[in-house]
């Protein structure tokens, strides 16, 4: 790993204290580095402001001069009523380096901020952990690139894959630690969709039950043709209609058919499996995902990350 | 790891050698050590004779007297018409000292082999790597305590458990690596078991088709109250009718409704679990395993070994 790739890992933890509180705008880490030492960090406050190089440079303030700036998304070359563009900023601080991991998929910008410090005479280089900083700000491309939320279905499952047993009931499958797991989860997204089935025979919280982030729970969203949400929650009459919705990170917790919905439809981008070490047998699984052959299952789904949780385990998977 | 622990891996890893070829005695592994060098190194041969000890001494010959011998079962006390008891071996051959990792608990040994080796002055040590000695003779040890075959049930799944599409189809779920690693563990069993359904479905011929082990073919067995086995074959009515079976390792091939039967019963010591990263939906899962309450089925399995196999990952659990 190069110098570059280990301060953009700065970055990019940094970056991803924001996510899921900062739509419309990316989550984005940004670090001033000076002979080896960080002298400035910051990143997207939520909301979308100030930008994570704002609150960097604020931070490293005369420091910044002959700095180099790792930053996980270009910085913008637009100015907003909200704030000044965060090239103009880098410029004028007399940083001497800019790094970015990305390009700038907006109009406004990709590629227009790295030009303008370039052409302020500043050495600029993107493409650092590109992947990893995607991750960071999937909802923002997806919202970008198509036009609708970036969405995870969780699915806590036993062995044998199912989400309850044959009568409904499923609690619990997991164990604590899982759950807690979710918890966090929920905190770095910005919508919770629910079906009404799970709705009507749970009435479930979908609130962020961890300390310190109690108050980074997301909007609530029932998916429903018919049965009133209640009050204070969106409501979706279908898969497609999540476009309309207000955020960029979608995240479906259930139930099976709500699942098999998203599924059918093509609009899961990662899933979250919590796996307990269980057999129910005759067990609720996943209804329909309109799968027509097993030959067109295969390679949709990569293994992003694994993790155990108390005795359960968590897979991570995005599109391969 | 003590040099003793080093050791007996290397005596571990060749009673690996013997899984599944051996019934009805136990696959044993024994390595002679004389200044840190190995002189002798021998493994139960098919059939259950020789003994490892007899082959390990004829190959150190002079070289065991002052050796240490490392053997992953406490040697044997009793003669037999198939040959001389281990025990007397190693005390004719000079040996100085002899670690075992287990006791041998058929009463015609159980402790006796080591009684009689320190009567001949030979420093005797057990309980060195116990538990991985066990789970190189679970067929021997579950014949000896519960009178029946030890039971893995192998179950090809998808991400949501899906043995099969709703209809029945089920070629391939998992990759070639994961099925030649089947056909490794079928190489490692006496007896090999599906059911009516799957034989009428399938007519699956169970062999072993890896190169070099294609003669370890397991002894074909049909769950089946009626239906007529094919030549070969052997029949069992029920679950608890395995007691009868000539073998000591059971491998439950399929399909679910078999598995469900077995795991009712309580008979699976073993799971062997091939997940593939495909979602099925509406799928085809294990049935009925007379589950009552979601409680009932926590802390009944323990992961004992995952890797993985292509795309696929192989997940080994056993009881906990």
């Amino acid at each position: 790993m190069t110098d570059d790739e280990r301060w953009m890992g700065a970055a990019l933890a940094l970056a991803s204290r924001g996510v899921g509180r900062t739509s419309p705008n990316p989550s984005v880490g940004c670090v001033i580095v000076k002979d080896g030492r960080v002298v400035g960090r910051g990143w997207t406050q939520p909301g979308g402001r100030p930008h994570a190089e704002a609150m960097a440079l604020a931070m490293a303030r005369d420091a910044a001069s002959g700095a180099t700036a790792y930053v996980t998304l270009e910085p913008c070359a637009h100015r907003s009523v909200r704030g000044p563009a965060c090239a103009d900023l880098l410029a004028e601080s007399g940083i001497a380096r800019v790094v970015a991991a990305i390009r700038d998929p907006d109009p406004r910008t990709d590629g227009a901020g790295l030009a303008r410090l370039a052409a302020a005479g500043i050495e600029t280089c993107c493409n650092v952990r590109a992947a990893e900083a995607r991750d960071t700000m999937a909802g923002f491309l997806t919202r970008r690139t198509q036009d609708r939320p970036h969405v995870t279905l969780k699915l806590a499952l036993s062995l044998d894959g199912g989400v309850a047993m044959g009568d409904g009931r499923s609690q619990w499958i997991t164990g604590a630690e899982a759950r807690a797991h979710t918890h966090l989860e929920r905190s770095r997204h910005d919508l919770i969709l629910v079906g009404a089935g799970t709705l009507a025979a749970d009435t479930p919280r979908l609130d962020v039950r961890l300390l310190g982030v109690e108050d980074r729970a997301p909007r609530r969203v029932l998916l429903s043709r018919g049965l009133d949400a209640p009050d204070g929650w969106l409501t979706v009459r279908d898969p497609a209609s999540i476009a309309e919705l207000p955020g960029d990170l979608l995240l479906i917790e259930g139930g099976a058919v709500a699942a098999a919905a998203f599924l059918a439809a093509g609009l899961v981008d990662r899933l979250l499996i919590y796996r307990a070490p269980i057999l129910i047998g005759a067990a609720r699984t996943l209804g329909d995902i309109g799968l027509r052959d097993l030959g067109q299952a295969h390679g949709r789904w990569r293994l992003s990350d694994r993790r155990t949780l108390g005795v359960d385990t968590l897979e991570v998977y995005g599109r391969a």
